[in-house]
């Protein structure tokens, strides 16, 4: 059973999560400048001076907030490491474009107006940097060959560039994206000669 | 023979050049917060007074700098229409690489921290989805079906995603990496159903 202490800290751990629930919502919704930390502590049902003891600042919680979301996401995507590398690799795209349908307005924020915050590009950058080493360590020889990288690298601004012409204008299904996908980074790989997957 | 008014505007059009090609050295140089336009103004030798004269404000300027690369990106990249459309393709993304690479650091910037203004970030987007209508037009039958669209969006993110890490690890040559993304598009086109270029 937990502690009285362990129990506090729970609180804390649960009052935070909502919190940043909350900010998906909210900076969803509205756009940064409108929101201030006055009016988040009220929508929280808080007082200002506790969302301050949570987060330091409205740029600190956003920040959070995308870091959060981008948790949620790469916990979705988790591969079965069971599998062969190319199936673990449709899966976790599937998974991926699935979280996308669920959460779109909040990954089109991300990708678009999240960016004007120096924070935010450096997460979504640093996601993209780990995600194309870990493709290209499940994709290739102990050795990548020269162009496996930029290739992959390329790949993963092709899904994004991709998903947001396809919440954007819903012209193909689900299925006919991934494939589309599939299809992107097999043709970079095989034109930059360097093996297919 | 240019009448002294036709000669005035001249001036003036050269002066507004010439304080752009300064932009975009400066703030590839410097950040945008570093800069003002009293440093501006001293850097191209004229008064604050005659700066604020061209421009309104910093950020005026700093879109304006935008702009102007991306027309001189235009410029060179402009396809000649007698050539059958894989061909122009071809002759177009071998002249974005060859900017790229004679621009490495002002391109980086500009998908980096230039798109923390909402302007820019309104620029390269009105710049993507005229250039994807520009290809699809050039690629498909009247009636282009859908998934080409979305397969050239993803593919222009994927040629600067690929770029971004071109410059930034320059494992690959310029055609090789041509190749690569040729690779990516005839794919993304293939494995979305929709026939080949």
């Amino acid at each position: 059973m937990a502690t009285p202490r362990a129990y506090e800290r729970l609180q804390v751990d649960e009052r935070r999560r909502r919190l940043l629930e909350l900010g998906t919502d909210l900076f969803t919704q509205h756009s940064y400048d409108e929101l201030s930390m006055a009016r988040i502590a009220r929508a929280g049902g808080i007082s200002k001076a506790l969302l301050y003891h949570y987060f330091p600042s409205k740029q600190a919680f956003f920040v959070a907030t995308v870091q959060a979301a981008i948790t949620d996401v790469q916990a979705a995507i988790d591969p079965d490491p069971s599998l062969p590398p190319a199936a673990q690799l449709d899966a976790t795209l599937d998974a991926y474009l699935r979280w996308i349908e669920a959460n779109a307005v909040a990954y089109g924020k991300l990708l678009r107006s999240a960016q004007a915050a120096a924070e935010v590009r450096a997460v979504v950058d640093r996601v993209r940097s780990e995600t194309t080493d870990r493709i290209v360590a499940g994709l290739g020889p102990a050795e990548s060959p020269p162009g496996l990288r930029t290739a992959v690298a390329g790949w993963l601004w092709c899904i994004d560039g991709a998903c947001l012409d396809w919440i954007e204008h819903g012209a193909i299904d689900r299925d006919q994206l991934k494939r589309l996908l599939l299809g992107a980074l097999g043709g970079a790989i095989a034109g930059a000669g360097v093996g297919t997957p």
